[in-house]
C-alpha cells in the first residue's frame, strides 16, 4: 500500500481559529498526542512571530518525538533583502527545528497587491529562501500560498514559482487553497497537471473548508498524485476551517486504500479528536463524521432495528475501526425496540409487552415534553428506568433547601450561601457552606450532609455544567436545562435536570450525579 | 445557464437529527420560508407514518405555495400485496401532495436481509408501486435507497431497480448514497454510468455526509450529469447530516456556473440558515461554510489588514452574495488594526497611536484572560469602547442587590425572590420582585426599578441566555460566561457577563443589555 504523509498543523494554522488560544502547555500535551497516533509532520508555530512560539520551539529542542516530525513555519525573505539577513529566516533557523515549512506567493495579484514587489524578485524571494534554508536543515517543505486562484488567474507564473521552489532543492511543493474557493473537481485536475509537469517532485495538498470540500479536496488531490495532506484535528481553523484530519486519514485508509496510521492507532482517532476538542475548549459538534457522538447514533426505529440484526445495513464502517461506538438514542421518534436495547445495555431484561414498559416509554415521553434530553445524560437515563422498576434506594430525602446570593456595591464579588436539610435513613442533616456560586454552594452543602455517611462521594468532581433554554422565545422565564458530567477518576457520567428555575434544574443533576455514583460503587459491590 | 433542481428534505430526513423534534407549527413556518427562498420541491413527511404528518399534510391542502412543489414521501408496496391495497400507499395518495416520492430497495442485501423477500419480487414492488401512483398524481420520484452501495456488490441487480422504475413512468430516478460511505470520485463515474445508461432519464443526487463529502458528492454528481440535488438546510439530519443545501446553492450557481434560485434570493441563504437553526433549536456551527458567523471572519492581523484593502485577497466570495457579511474580530491574536476597525464602524475616530487606544487595547486582553469573549456580545463591547472614551452616561447606580432560591420538599417548585436598591440620578429606588427563577427575578426587580425612568425598556426583551464554563476542569467553582441575547423588536444585541457567580455574570449581562437600549436610542435621538 502505498504511503500519505500527514502533516498537521492544528498548533500553527488550527489555532487561528475564533475563540482558540492555546497556551505553551496546551501545545505540548496536544503535540504529544498526535505524536503517539502517528502522523508525520506536526506544524509548531511561526518562531519569533510571537513570544509563546519561541518558548514552545525552546522547551521543543529538549525532547524527542516517536514519530512526527517537528516543523516550524514561517515566510520567504522580505523583498530586497538577503536571505541570510533576514531576522524572520535567522528565527526559522534558530528554532532548532529539522523540518521547515516556508510560504511564498505565487499568485500574480497577491505579490503586486500584497506585498507589492515585483514579480521577478518574488522568484529571487522563494528561490533564495528556500536554498538558503536547505544548507541547514534536513527537509524544507515549500508552501504555494494561493496557488489555485494563482493558476485561474495566471498559470505560467504560478507554475514558474513552483519551479523556483522545486529548483532551489524543496523536498515537497505543498499547493495551498489558501481562500478555499477550490472545488474537488478543479482540485484533482490542477494537482493532475502539476505532478505531470514536476514528475520528480514530491507533492502536497493544503485545504481550507470555506467551500465545504476542503475533505473531498484533499482526497482529489491525493487521487490526482499528491502524498503529503496538511490540516487540523477537528477542521480547527480560521473562517471555516482547515481540511479535517479526523475524516481525511480514515477515508484514505479504510476506502482509497492508502497505508496512513498503523491500524491500532486509527483506533484512537476519537479520542484523539475529543482531546483535542477538550483542550481547545471548542464542543465537538456530535454531527461530527467518524468521531462526532452522533456518527454511528440510530434513532428512527426501522433503522435501529435492522443495524441491530446487521450492523453494514445503515453503517459505512465498522465504528470500532476509529474507536467510536454505535449508540441507539431514545427519543420521541424512537419506539419499544430502542428501549428495549438500552436496558439490555443496563443488564435488565424486560419483556417486551410487559406494562411497565409501556409504563416507563410514557414517562419518557412525558420528561421529553417537559424538556428534558437523555441523549446526553446517560446516568439520568439508567437512573430513570433502574428507579421504575425498583432498583434504585433511596440513599436521603431531602427536606429543604435554600440559596442566598447577596451583592453590594461596595463588595468585589457576591457572597453565596446555601443550606441544605436531608434525611439519611432517620438521621437529620442540616448543613451550610458558601460557595463561588449558587451551585457550588450548594452542591458543597449537600456533601457536607452525605459524606459522613457515604465517604466516597470525596471522589466525584463535576467536569463540565452546560446551561440551555429550552423554550428560546421566553428568555429568561423560559424552561433550563442543566447538564453536569462528572467523573471519580474512573468513570465518566453525564445527568440532567430540567426546571424553570435554574438552580432546581442544576439540584436535580447534581443529586443525579451523586446518586448515580453511589448505585455503581454498590453494583460493583465497592461499598 | 443550465438548471438544477434544489429538492429539500429538512422536514423529513432532516427532522431525524438527534435533537430535532419539530412541530406541526414549526414545519409549516420552515415550509413558507424554503418556498420564498425558492426550493423546487419540498418534501414534507411521510403521510400516515405518525399523526404529526398526517395533519400536516391536512393543513397544505389548504395553502398554495409560490415555487416549490410539495412533495409526500413514502415506501414502494410491502412484498406480496398489490399496490393498491396497500395502506401505506394509499395514505401517500390520501395526503394530496401532487408529487410522491417512493423509496425503493436497490441492494441486493438489503432485499433479502432487511425485507426479506426475492429479488424478483422486489422489482415488481418498484414496477407497480411506482406506475400505480403515476395514475395518479404529477409526478413521481423514485428514490434508489443504498445505489451506491448496491452497484459496488451487485451492479447489474442495481441496474435492474432503476430500469424498473424508469419504465414504470418514475419522473425522476434519485441515486441515494443512504449510509454515506461513497467518495466523490465514486459517485461521479457511478452517476457518470446511469446517465448514460438512461439517456431518457432524468437523475437525481441524495448524498449523506458520513463520509465528510456529502456537498461534494452532490457537487460532482451534477458534474456527471445529475441534475435534482437533495439536502437540507444547514446540513441537518441523522447521524453526521444530509448534504448541506446552504453550501451546494452557492457553490453550483456562483463557482459551477447552473441556475438554482434567483440571485436576489441567494442573498438571503444566511438569513434562511439561521431561521432553521432557531426553529430546530439547533445552534449553527460558527464555521459554517458560506453562513456561519465565522465564515468571513478575520482574526490574524496580517490577513485582516489586507481583507481590508483588497477583499478578493482573502475571501473566496462576496460575502453579501449570500447575505452574510465580513467581521474582524477582537482576540488576543489581533493588533491594533483590528481594533481601530472596529471603532470605526462604531463611528469613532481615533489615532492609532494616541495612548487612550493602548490602554483600551490592554483593558481588552485584561478582560480576555478573564473569561471575556465579545466575539458573541458586540454590544458589550461597544458600550466597553464608548465608556473608555467616556461616551456612555450612568443611567443608574447600582447599590446592592439580593436573591434567594428556596425550597422545601412539599414545594412543588422553588421560590425565586430578588431585590434591587439602586440611584437614577439622586432618587433611590428599592424594588422586590418574584421570578421563575433567580435571573427572572433579578430581571424584573431590576426594570421595576428603572422603567419608570426610561420606559422604552419596556420593549427589551431576552431572549436568549446561555452559559458556559470558562475553565472546565474546576467544574461549579469555575468562572462562568454568561450570553444574553435582547432584541427590541428592531434591533437585536448581544452581551457578555463573566464571574465566578452566575448570578453576578448575568446580572452584568443584564444590565448591559439595558444600557445598550438606552444608549442606542440616545444615539438616534429617540429619547
Amino acid at each position: 500500500m502505498e504511503q500519505v504523509f500527514i502533516y498537521d498543523t492544528t498548533l500553527r494554522d488550527g489555532s487561528q481559529a475564533e475563540g482558540i488560544n492555546f497556551s505553551v502547555e496546551d501545545k505540548m500535551r496536544i503535540l504529544q498526542k498526535l505524536d503517539e497516533f502517528g502522523v508525520h509532520y506536526i506544524e509548531c508555530g511561526w518562531p519569533g512571530a510571537n513570544p509563546k512560539d519561541t518558548i514552545l520551539f525552546e522547551r521543543l529542542r529538549k525532547i524527542k518525538t516517536q514519530n512526527a516530525k517537528i516543523v516550524a513555519f514561517g515566510a520567504t525573505r522580505k523583498a530586497g533583502k538577503k536571505a541570510h539577513e533576514d531576522k524572520q529566516v535567522e528565527n526559522l533557523l534558530k528554532s532548532g527545528a529539522k523540518v521547515i515549512t516556508v510560504f511564498g506567493k505565487s499568485w500574480d495579484f497577491h505579490v503586486t497587491h500584497a506585498i507589492g514587489t515585483t514579480l521577478e524578485e518574488n522568484l529571487d524571494m522563494v528561490y533564495e529562501t528556500v536554498s538558503y534554508l536547505k544548507k541547514h536543515v534536513e527537509e524544507v517543505i515549500f508552501d504555494a500560498e494561493h496557488f489555485f486562484d494563482g493558476y485561474r488567474h495566471n498559470e505560467s507564473y504560478a507554475f514558474k514559482v513552483l519551479e523556483a521552489a522545486f529548483q532551489a532543492g524543496a523536498d515537497w511543493i505543498v499547493l495551498c487553497d489558501t481562500n478555499g474557493g477550490t472545488l474537488p473537481n478543479e482540485v484533482y485536475e490542477i494537482t493532475k497537471k502539476v505532478v505531470q509537469k514536476f514528475p520528480q517532485a514530491r507533492v502536497g495538498i493544503h485545504a481550507h473548508n470555506d467551500s465545504d470540500t476542503a475533505v473531498a479536496n484533499s482526497l482529489m488531490a491525493v487521487l490526482a498524485g499528491a502524498r503529503q495532506v496538511h490540516g487540523t484535528i477537528n477542521g480547527l481553523g480560521e473562517r471555516t476551517g482547515n481540511a479535517n484530519l479526523c475524516s481525511i486519514i480514515p477515508n484514505l485508509q479504510l476506502k482509497l486504500g492508502f497505508s496512513v496510521v498503523p491500524s491500532q492507532n486509527l483506533k484512537k482517532l476519537t479520542e484523539l479528536a475529543h482531546f483535542v476538542s477538550e483542550i481547545s475548549n471548542t464542543p465537538l459538534p456530535k454531527n461530527m463524521p467518524y468521531v462526532g457522538e452522533s456518527a454511528f447514533t440510530h434513532k428512527a426505529g426501522v433503522h435501529a432495528s435492522a443495524v441491530m440484526k446487521r450492523s453494514e445495513t445503515y453503517e459505512h464502517i465498522d465504528p470500532s475501526l476509529v474507536g467510536n461506538r454505535r449508540k441507539v438514542t431514545v427519543s420521541d421518534l424512537s419506539g419499544r425496540s430502542n428501549i428495549l436495547y438500552k436496558l439490555r445495555e443496563m443488564g435488565l431484561e424486560v419483556d417486551d409487552k410487559s406494562p411497565e414498559l409501556i409504563k416507563l416509554l410514557e414517562k419518557i415521553k412525558e420528561l421529553e415534553k417537559e424538556g428534558y434530553h437523555f441523549e446526553a445524560a446517560e446516568a439520568s437515563f439508567e437512573l430513570l428506568c433502574k428507579r421504575h422498576f425498583g432498583l434504585v434506594k433511596n440513599y436521603f430525602d431531602l427536606d429543604a433547601y435554600r440559596v442566598l446570593i447577596a451583592r453590594r456595591s461596595t463588595d468585589l464579588s457576591p457572597v453565596s450561601e446555601a443550606t441544605v436539610r436531608l434525611y439519611v435513613e432517620d438521621i437529620k442533616e442540616h448543613t451550610a457552606a458558601l460557595g463561588n456560586g449558587p451551585v457550588s454552594a450548594l452542591d458543597r452543602a449537600l456533601r457536607k450532609a452525605l459524606e459522613e455517611f457515604y465517604p466516597s462521594l470525596k471522589d466525584v468532581q463535576l467536569i463540565d455544567y452546560k446551561v440551555r433554554i429550552v423554550n428560546e422565545s421566553e428568555g429568561t422565564s423560559a424552561k433550563v436545562r442543566v447538564l453536569i458530567e462528572s467523573t471519580d477518576g474512573r468513570r465518566k457520567w453525564g445527568t440532567v435536570g430540567v426546571s424553570e428555575n435554574i438552580i432546581e434544574a442544576s439540584w436535580i443533576a447534581l443529586t443525579d450525579s451523586l446518586v448515580y455514583k453511589l448505585l455503581k460503587d454498590e453494583e460493583e459491590g465497592i461499598m
